[in-house]
C-alpha cells in the first residue's frame, strides 16, 4: 500500500515555523505581515477558496484585509485598488481572487500587481524567475509540491517525471522547477496521443486534469510516485481527485485528495508573504 | 534524404521584411531601430558573435553603435553604461554579449536591461511571458527554431517532441513555446537515464549538447525532425553539430550545421529589435 504524501500535516509543519517568524518579526519591526486579499463577485468556489486562505491567515497571525468587490467593479476601479494596495506600507503580499468577471482583463490585473508583491507569483516576472532558478516569489501549487516530494526525500535529479497538466499555473511552471532540479520532465495534456504510454513509464506522475481524465493503476507502474493536484466535488459531496481507489495499491507514494497539495499551496502562500514582509522590513 | 530546414534562406526572408520596415519606419519617425551592442573583453567566439550580429544590422538598416569595454571594467562601470543605453531615446534594444568576465554578476547586468529594450529576452519578465504565452520579446534562439518549423508546416500540436537540452537560453524556453502550441514535450540532459529512448520515440528530436552527445540515424525514428542546436568547430576548421551524417538519411527534415539554428536567432534579434522601436516610437 502506497505510504501518504501528507499534505495536511506538512503544511501544519511549516504552518508552526510560519507563526514563529510571524510573532517575532511583529515584535521586532512593530507590524505583522500584511496579505490583502481582494475578491471581485461571488463565485462560490472563490468564496471557499477565499475562506481557507483568511483561516490560514488567522492561525499564523498574519494581518489579512479582505477587500469585497461587486460583479459590476470596472478594470479601472479594481486596478486603482491594487495601486493602492501596492503603495501601502502594511501590505506585503496581494492575492486578487480568480477567476475575474469576463469584462475584466485578468493579465492587466496581474501585471499591475508589484512584483515585490506578488505572493501568488502570478507575474511573468515571478514565472520567469522560477524558471531561470532564481529565488523570488514561489508559484504556490507548483512549488508546494516540490516540498511535499522534498519531505518524502524521493529523489529528482534524474527521475523520469511525466505531467498531465499544462496550465500556466501548474503544468508549465512545475515543469521549470522539476527541470530545474535536474529531473527528465514530460508534459502531457489533452492533445497528446497516449498519455498512459507516458504515465506508464513514469518514476513519478503529477496529474491535473480535474477529474476529466482518471488515473487507474494500469496506468502507472508498480512503485511510481503519484501526485494528484485534482480536486473533484461530486453532487453528493464526495471529493476525490484523477487518481481511482486501486491507484494506492501500486504506487509507493501517493497525495491524499483531499489532504494533499490542496494545503500546501496555502503553506506556500504564506511562506512568500512573509518572504515579502522580511524583505520590506529590511529584515 | 531529409529535407532541410534552411535557416540561412528563411532569415533572408525574413531580413527582407525588416529591411523594408527599418525603412518605412526610418522615414516616417526621422530615426532607425538602434540595437546597442556591449562587449566586455576580448573572447574571440563573442568576437564572431557581435560581428555577425553587427553585419545583420547593417544589411537592414539598424543603428548598431558597439561599446567595447576592457575585461577589467567593473561591474558598477557596466551598469552605469546600461543606465544610460536604457535612458537613450535613439535605442530600442541592448545587447550585452556573454560570458561576462567571471567578477561582474551576470544576473544583475541583465536584470538591470530595462525590460522594454531586452531583445535578447534574457530578463525574468520576457522569459516569464514567454512560459505564459502572452506576445512580449521572443527568446531567440527557440522563437527561431519555431519559425523554422512553422515555415516548413510541421504540425506541432500533439507532435512528441524531445529536447535535449535543458538550459536558461535554449531547452526550457523552447519547451514553453513548445507547449503553448500543445505540443507533448520532453526536455532531457546529462542526467536521463536512457536520452535514447526518448528521442527514439520523438516526431520532433532538438539536440543542442555543444557535440558531447552525438545524435546517430539509430537514435531517431523513421521520418522525424530533427533540429540540432549545437555548432562545433574543430581543429581543422571543420563545424558540425550533434547530429552525424547517418542522419540525414533516416530523418524526414533536417537543420544544417551551419545554416540552420544560427541565421534564424540573428534574424529574431532583429525582429524583436523592430519591434520595440515600433513600440517605442508608437507605430
Amino acid at each position: 500500500m502506497a505510504r501518504l504524501l501528507d499534505g495536511r500535516r506538512l503544511a501544519r509543519r511549516l504552518e508552526a515555523q510560519i507563526e514563529e517568524r510571524v510573532r517575532e518579526g511583529t515584535a521586532r519591526h512593530g507590524r505583522p505581515p500584511g496579505l490583502a486579499t481582494v475578491l471581485v463577485g461571488d463565485d462560490p468556489a472563490s468564496e471557499v477558496y477565499v475562506g481557507r486562505k483568511a483561516k490560514a491567515c488567522r492561525r499564523v497571525g498574519i494581518h489579512n484585509p479582505e477587500h469585497r468587490l461587486s460583479a459590476e467593479t470596472t478594470e479601472n476601479e479594481l486596478l486603482a485598488l491594487i495601486a493602492d494596495l501596492n503603495a501601502d506600507a502594511a501590505i506585503d503580499g496581494i492575492l486578487v481572487q480568480l477567476p475575474l468577471p469576463g469584462h475584466i482583463d485578468k493579465d492587466r490585473v496581474i501585471d499591475a500587481i508589484g512584483p515585490a508583491k506578488d505572493v501568488d507569483a502570478f507575474h511573468p516576472e515571478s514565472v520567469g524567475h522560477a524558471l531561470l532558478g532564481n529565488e523570488a516569489m514561489a508559484p504556490c501549487t507548483p512549488y508546494g509540491i516540490m516540498l511535499l516530494l522534498d519531505d518524502a526525500d524521493i529523489p529528482l535529479a534524474g527521475a523520469e517525471v511525466v505531467i498531465v497538466n499544462h496550465s500556466d499555473l501548474i503544468g508549465k511552471p512545475l515543469a521549470a522547477l522539476l527541470i530545474n532540479r535536474d529531473a527528465t520532465v514530460t508534459v502531457c495534456h489533452r492533445l497528446t496521443k497516449d498519455v498512459a504510454h507516458h504515465t506508464r513509464r513514469a518514476d513519478i506522475v503529477v496529474t491535473g486534469t480535474g477529474g476529466k481524465r482518471p488515473l487507474a493503476a494500469s496506468d502507472i507502474r508498480e512503485g511510481a510516485v503519484v501526485v494528484d493536484v485534482s480536486t473533484v466535488r461530486e453532487a453528493d459531496g464526495a471529493i476525490h481527485g484523477d487518481a481511482g481507489p486501486d491507484v494506492a495499491g501500486k504506487a509507493a507514494w501517493i497525495t491524499p485528495v483531499p489532504g494533499g497539495v490542496g494545503p500546501m499551496t496555502i503553506a506556500v502562500l504564506l511562506q512568500n508573504t512573509v518572504r515579502a514582509y522580511r524583505r520590506n522590513v529590511g529584515a
